[in-house]
């Protein structure tokens, strides 16, 4: 029994993405390009752009990852079994009669599991990040961040670029002046998986995707349940922010992150959190200039 | 004079696009530039943004291209004698003296003539995409649709960013959200000459070739004497998302498009159809916020 | 004596940016961005987001050049040491106690050398460039300066995507439609630079490379004790104006450059001249839409 539960994170390790839980990632992201405003629209005004929208929801990590590394963005492309699975979730939460398989996949079971699997996912690509950046550049713990971040954080870090797809523009706000839950959590997995990968962190490889997995899929299931947004790194962003830059977090902005009723997985890759309140002080801002 | 006519595809399809039918392309995306509102005063305030506008317009289908390979998009100015040629081309329209090769060049029939002629590169640079994608990637012919699709459309598709070159940025639309019939026509070529590639068309290519370039400059010679920005295919779009979305193209859309008058050339590459609309519905969701 | 004299270029020539002389292009290029409006309260809103602009401040040229050849964007990252010495200036002029790095970088003399030694390193990376692009295009003279310049403008020719990075968002103006002077100076240095390097100017380039920094450093340090915008090359640029393009610049754009006070080093890389005019112009121009 106990030499099991020892090959667990091993065997977990050697599971395969292909297909199903690709498909989970697939659904979860679409729903989530759904549940945006204005999507609905957009998808009935030009498919085109809802698809390519929901591409680069599903494969936005591969994309931005080829792109820092100078290799083909179309990459994703010619593998077309995946493509055509992502298409066909996108089509079905899209234009399913009566919104069949919109109002199924968002029933909050299903959504909870769907959840909990893409947070698997995003394990495998920040590591599958990890190896390629260090196919690329030996030992440059950096470009390794940068790309297993990339990879994992999907399209969260493209977000500006793919509203723009849709028609929209915010550029008071993106990922990296207000980082969503997922970005954060891809960003220090990255750097995590990276000191492993340079023999920084005495711990094998199996053990820390299993245990980074759990607490990835914990987390992510609590936060739909709670739909409480305040993420568990709060308390040490805060020790962090005020040891290495000199300062606490203003409070506004922690108002402004609490006073967002999340409704489960809506929040799944972005926090549309501040932006009402960032645009308002835009608005401020453009006022008194 | 049976075997004349039937070698003349075969004749056709050997055609070379330089220089003369290059030459055409860039006039007509020159002229197009020079009728987007506000060009003339860029080419008066900065000659270099004006410059590097024109040359989007004419190598806009390469650069993309590029850029979704992985590769310089640079690669066009290693070109020397073509990037000479625009340039040109450009100098004359927007800086002769008293605006005689303008004057001269939208002479309606001369204008007919090298819009025309421009019709025929774009079935060459459709081919030439998709060959450049097999060399890439075999047998994937999503890859190859989209550099087919690319390459053809030109400068539309990344329209956003060549306006913004010039100072002009117009979120709200984009020849994703809202196709001018150009990138549709690219569009559908592209899927044709892949599936011909593919050999999924019982259909020899210097034959596909022939009949669409036909096609296209009977199109497009036809649009611009009657000035109606109808597209052909609206008719087999209605009924194709009727079919696949499941709804019929809302009725505001197709107004917006009738409203406004094409005069000739000007919707050379670009409709700016229902831009108006567009920014007057954004303006008014701003207001109801 | 003649002899030490004469062999002064050769031995200048020879020089290392390495530590000295990169340590000033990131003091000068993280000052430059801290005196930006509002750049402040990023830094302290998401660290994160400031260090990612002070990186495309330092290495702006170099990721941009890697965009234009097809190769990796991330590879300056690969870079370690360079990578961790921006970070610490970065980190020391924003965060230090009592803002002690920042007040004593930006003392007048101290300030003046950074400049002064950043305009040496332009010269270095324009070289750099130009050959660089000469080892993928040969005789590709429009790819060489292209690249030389793109290498040595550095950040300012990506300045609209580096504010958006900061949450600002300024279409109405970029570097090419109203040229700073650093991005003016290096794209004549890269045209320069190609000639000499195509053995188009009978010159040694180390002579070049002396002449050229020296005119760099002279220039630089007066505009920055004397606070007058107005670039050497206006009587130039006029003349060439009128003879290429039949024109006389318009009053209104040297009234808009002259009315600006630059105060020193806050014009390192970028004119924020006509900006305000400009969006002047934008909203008068909506108005009477």
């Amino acid at each position: 029994m106990e030499q099991i539960l020892g090959q667990l994170p091993l065997r977990f390790s050697r599971l395969s993405m292909f297909p199903v839980f690709d498909l989970a990632h697939y659904t979860a992201s679409v729903l989530s390009l759904r549940e945006e405003r204005g999507a609905v629209e957009v998808s009935r005004q030009s498919p085109i752009a809802c698809w390519f929208s929901a591409m680069l929801y599903c494969f936005g990590g591969s994309i931005l990852s080829s792109l820092m590394l100078g290799e083909p963005p179309v990459a994703f492309l010619a593998n077309t079994t995946s493509v055509l699975l992502a298409s066909s979730v996108w089509y079905l939460i899209f234009y399913s009669p009566r919104d069949l398989a919109y109002c199924c996949s968002s029933f909050l079971p299903i959504r909870l599991m769907f959840a909990g699997m893409k947070e698997v996912t995003r394990t495998w690509k920040i590591t599958g990040g990890i190896a390629h950046a260090h196919s690329h550049y030996k030992n440059a713990w950096i470009v390794m961040i940068a790309i297993g971040w990339a990879r994992g954080a999907g399209g969260g870090l493209i977000s500006n670029f793919e509203q723009l797809v849709r028609g929209v523009w915010k550029p008071e706000t993106n990922e990296l002046l207000k980082m969503s839950y997922p970005v954060k959590v891809s960003l220090i997995g990255a750097v995590l998986f990276t000191m492993q990968h340079i023999s920084f962190l005495p711990i094998e490889k199996h053990n820390l995707m299993f245990f980074y997995t759990i607490f990835l899929v914990v987390t992510k299931v609590t936060m739909m349940l709670t739909q409480r947004p305040t993420s568990p790194f709060a308390p040490i962003e805060k020790t962090l922010a005020y040891l290495l830059f000199g300062w606490q977090p203003t409070d506004s902005r922690g108002k402004g992150e609490a006073r967002v009723p999340h409704n489960g997985a809506s929040s799944a890759d972005r926090t549309m959190g501040g932006e009402t309140s960032g645009s308002a002080k835009m608005r401020h801002s453009k006022k008194t200039e």
